[in-house]
């Protein structure tokens, strides 16, 4: 099965720490590769990205799904 | 301005393209670094997650928040 | 009060499990009906979709509100 | 590949609507199955949720990912 | 209907613009109300969160959903 | 570092619960500022939305990262 979701980074497991409904889960990238971001336009604007622009990929940690 | 979003990972620009309202921006990460994900137990046990394993991180590219 | 959210679905509790902060609910879904999927034009052409594929929808569990 | 995202629905495209940088997929789901949703344990409480009940669950469609 | 979400935030539209799939609704907040924020633990202890202290909800635009 | 996030609502923490995973954290808004939703256009016009609507912005709390 292929996936929509552009990003898509291979990693292994350094820590798994359970709750009673939740768990956190720490996973070493071993490749870089690219992350796509979908903004609004004006967001784009305001901060006047480019090419070449030095950014930060912001991601929350419950936005994140595993696949193994 | 620290931020509680567990993942925040550096890189440079490679391409913008912009819609009406929103913008596609794509980010090559130059430091790996790790990712932390926040899944329930249940899909924690279901996958039978423990360290050492190889998985992959996935993201919708929506999901993506720039910091520049 | 009319939603925004494109995607409502009905049915029937079958399992609350609550921990210290989160809590996981399970629901029978009674009555299949549509998923609209919002998703980057770059993927849907990646994956070549096109009316009558056979696809699954892929929801993290997070991302459900429910409404009672 | 196993995917630690608790819903997975089965369903077949019936539209695809492409924008400049978006697209909107309509799913007809052929099974319905079962929704799981983490919420927080305050919200769980506070709408009195409990086996049986009738709700819905709500998903926006920017959150769901299209597997093929 | 009640909604699990612990955020709805009574306002008024100032703004709507439309592209080809997206739209970007701008809604002045007249009321501003408590915001609830489940994040991880760690971040919770990475931050030293504690009453009083003086932070900023960041809230991504397409996890917004609009109820009229 | 300025966020592509449109939605930055400044406050006081009221409340930290911490569970073993996750935390819930409470932020009284002092300033309402305005909130933008990125929807599809589908639900603009079902929704008919339009200037000086009255309406409500919906936020899961798994969606709302902390800054300080």
């Amino acid at each position: 099965m292929k996936l929509s979701a552009r990003n898509q980074l291979n990693g292994k497991i350094t820590n798994v720490e359970k709750g009673a409904v939740m768990a956190n889960v720490k996973i070493e990238i071993t490749e870089p590769g690219v992350i796509t971001a979908a903004i609004t336009k004006e967001s784009a604007e305001k901060l006047g990205l480019s090419e070449g622009d030095d950014v930060t990929a912001i991601i929350k940690s419950t936005e994140v799904i595993i696949g193994k």
